[in-house]
């Protein structure tokens, strides 16, 4: 496709950039079986960010997939996925962090996970930590169990090459990562590529 | 209970008010089949907040009871639940808003909701509404099928008098409502109590 070029993040890093309206953002699992963390932020505005709190009111579910809306905690919407391979992504949990990978994997030192990975990408643009939400963990794969509440993070669904695209609603900031915890890619870090394809 | 004084939030309005490490504060359903959004700030830096994506993720569980802790942003226990007489809380949904009642609701001239009573009751602890994150919803009945991941606004499993009690595990700035949206709340407006409990 013209204008665009596949860009790799290395396996347990993440990077940061900007689309414009109308722009489209393909999250490739060139391996398969491996999450991508991605945040978005008003570009003009870094205090709009995308909201699950909002997206879920507003789509009365908890899972999104092609055609959902991912709305900011303004309330508007920041991105929509246009199309999706495998249908199956979370947006319930927070970034892996250096305090997650002690709380829940013991590490006594302990990767920065996502999370640092982001809050290096996004600091050139004033973008603090503390206001890293919930990130759209795609191809994450967190079944719950309706009764109970409780849930496994299990393997991601996508095979080698699957891929959601995302168009962007408004101007951005990306962060996207590839995810850095055992327990969310099946045991073993890989990397994650992405297209971006500009509106014109 | 010495040092304690029954507080009366009226219907679709909030407050907001300190605690100090060790109080414990009851939220009571006093007519029962009313929703309660609680927010919890670190009163030291409110840029650290109760998170929803941490808790769940250290709790594996998106249900929360007596017992369970409510992570920060910053991954530290900011409160924990040390009664629960109704074992049914929602901690996915944002706080219900203008925008809310004009997206859902199709409202032409909106409620500010427990996002405008929370931005107002937190405005003078230099909180700003850009910083509110998904409320803990005291009372709301949210049950999501797993399969789908689609969910259902259902009335409160509350009766009156109910109550669930939180103990603070560091300085706290609370901000806390009763409901102002029509399906949390069974379709009626009512009031919530609170309580706070000194610890010395």
């Amino acid at each position: 496709m013209p204008g665009t070029m596949t860009q790799k993040i290395e396996p347990r890093t993440g990077v940061a950039f900007t689309l414009s309206k109308g722009d489209r953002l393909s999250v490739i699992d060139i391996q398969g079986g491996q999450v991508a963390d991605l945040l978005a932020f008003n570009r003009n505005d870094v205090r709009e960010v995308i909201c699950a709190g909002r997206t879920f009111d507003y789509l009365s579910r908890i899972y999104l997939t092609t055609g959902d809306p991912l709305y900011s905690n303004r309330s508007n919407i920041l991105l929509k996925i246009v199309a999706d391979d495998v249908g199956r992504h979370d947006f319930l949990l927070s970034p892996c962090s250096s305090e997650m990978f002690r709380i829940l994997y013991g590490h006594a030192r302990p990767h920065h996970g996502c999370f640092g990975n982001l809050a290096n990408a996004l600091a050139p643009y004033k973008i603090e930590p503390d206001n890293l939400p919930v990130a759209f963990n795609c191809f994450m794969n967190v079944p719950v169990d309706g009764n109970t509440g409780c849930f496994k993070v299990e393997p991601p669904l996508s095979k080698a090459g699957d891929q959601i695209v995302f168009e962007a609603s408004t101007d951005l900031i990306v962060g996207l990562t590839a995810c850095s915890a055992p327990l969310s890619n099946g045991g073993s870090f890989k990397p994650i590529c992405y297209q971006i394809a500009k509106a014109i």
